[in-house]
């Protein structure tokens, strides 16, 4: 079994090729991401996570930027490059700026450092927050 | 050394009572959460987190909203229930809706979904990502 | 003081030799992992590795097929691309198969989704799990 | 916004009422977890959980019992244990026995250790792991 | 299966009394941790997990007060509020004190924000490191 | 948005070149770290964590090699490779021997599968722990 090989097109089986067609589609690419190529040798899970993930990050009550700086926040607080820079060309080209960024990614920095106050104080939860 | 106690004003130093008395200024709380009341305990980590945390949350090319969406996603991503809990309610003071709120989460579970294959399928980052 | 170094039989010390065989003569492999040629450096954190590791992943209650998607799961779910390439490669010499694994790593998604929905919500547990 | 309240089933809304009678019809329980309880507040997200988990833990490639070893592991390996103990139990329920979950946990701790020494070492993924 | 609870001396199982009475020798208290009392269920892991925290934490290159810090450090990077809790008393009985504890975690909170930063930037390792 | 970018001494704007000239005056190196030439693309952001991390790593109740051992076991524990090589090296210049740096990451996967049985196990904070 070999994970390091990136799935092209021309090569993917059918399911895969039909994400892909409609991921380019989509977000008006010529080709999709490495992520996709590598997730090609597993349709199913491809398929679900595509569909699943523009279900959740479509404009709701967040509108999609906050969506992808949130997505890229977590993806930051834990530890994939890969999430981070794919994220964050998204964030990008839905209207996030620079700036943003760069105070997003200390955000998760405050917060990692709040949390782990949190773990070594081990404060019980406040009564006003449970009502 | 004891990590479960709280530290009330009364008998809390004059360096916790200061970011006591501030917090509860600048918040119109009558009294701080427990986390404050614990983190008393070193006011001098106590007050650089304070001041920290108004460094980085005050609004900038993010809005105090969008700020407190992202700390909490963190939280949440990191596992810390009290952080989850508390920047919730601060979420919401700054105007964030529960509707928002279950987007935010769900976003959270489909992030660390999307990492896992990430780490799993191991794919290089793409070219255009670096440039 | 360098990390990237791998350290090839011929120049390792004698302590780390020993594990080197071990580890060739019981895999049944002319080579060992980078892993184990980058740990030779510290020998004897590296043989006590290697002796933990055997006594944890033999057969018991547990079959070597299933440990190692467990082993296999956490190494994702922790972020660990070189750990989930390595064991991906173990779970399939102990029999795992490729649809095996497309679960195995959806699994895993599912369960950090699950995972952050307790944080955020943090229900108590409920008594009849603690019985 | 409070986070500790539970949602029993009469003050739940409709859409979340038809998820617990579903998890109760499926699982032959007389009332659902606290998880799902706590989740009632968001009945949208609720149900696509639901819908989902029964998609992935279904039994497949893999049999249900190893599927929810792999859900427990992950969720002890995330600093979990709301999860971990709701998931010892349906492992228990679908077949998994006190010795196996006693190696599962000690696999765990294994695996998360040779993560670290993966982190440390820093090697490069073997070029037999990548074709 | 239920893991809320605490098997007392009385009721373990003679090879989970063996660890608790070394433990109770070895250390000079009257009665075990709550930790043990838990992991008396699992005898061997019990068994084991003692054993090895013996051969590592010992004094050795660093002393027994550093190793204890490490270990703390770690714990609360990791969430883990128990293990935080727990060791910060051993730290204390090998000779820690308060100002170091302080200093302690507001180092894991800068390592964690540094962490993010790499995570975020994604810059390749330096050559210098890896001479 | 591009991450990969290192931005050298020449083309980072005047902020950030204050930064670096600090660094490598006070580091006493020729250059500055990949790290902080990524993080070039934000100054203040670089800033404030030169800033902090000089004030959280300076001598106190703890000495210099033993901050660093602290930070490096973090590292190590939240899986970010560069952040691991980057502080064993500082570790390197500040004292810390081939032999400790062994012992820190053993006790780095001890504290994390110590860590896994509380979360199995879900022992509560024992009274004593809490006085």
């Amino acid at each position: 079994m070999s994970y390091g090989k990136l799935i092209e097109y021309a090569e993917a089986p059918p399911e895969a090729q039909a994400v892909m067609d409609d991921i380019k589609a989509k977000r008006g690419v010529p080709d999709v991401n490495n992520a996709w190529k590598a997730m090609a040798r597993h349709p199913a899970v491809m398929r679900r996570f595509w569909e699943r993930a523009q279900a959740v990050m479509q404009p709701g009550a967040l509108d999609a930027r906050t969506k992808e700086l949130i997505y890229l926040a977590v993806s930051v607080a834990n530890g994939c490059h890969y999430c981070s820079a794919s994220h964050a060309a998204l964030a990008g080209k839905k209207g996030a700026t620079e700036p943003e960024l760069a105070e997003m990614v200390e955000i998760v920095g405050l917060a990692l450092e709040g949390n782990s106050y949190a773990t070594f104080y081990g404060q019980p939860v406040d009564d006003a927050l449970k009502e």
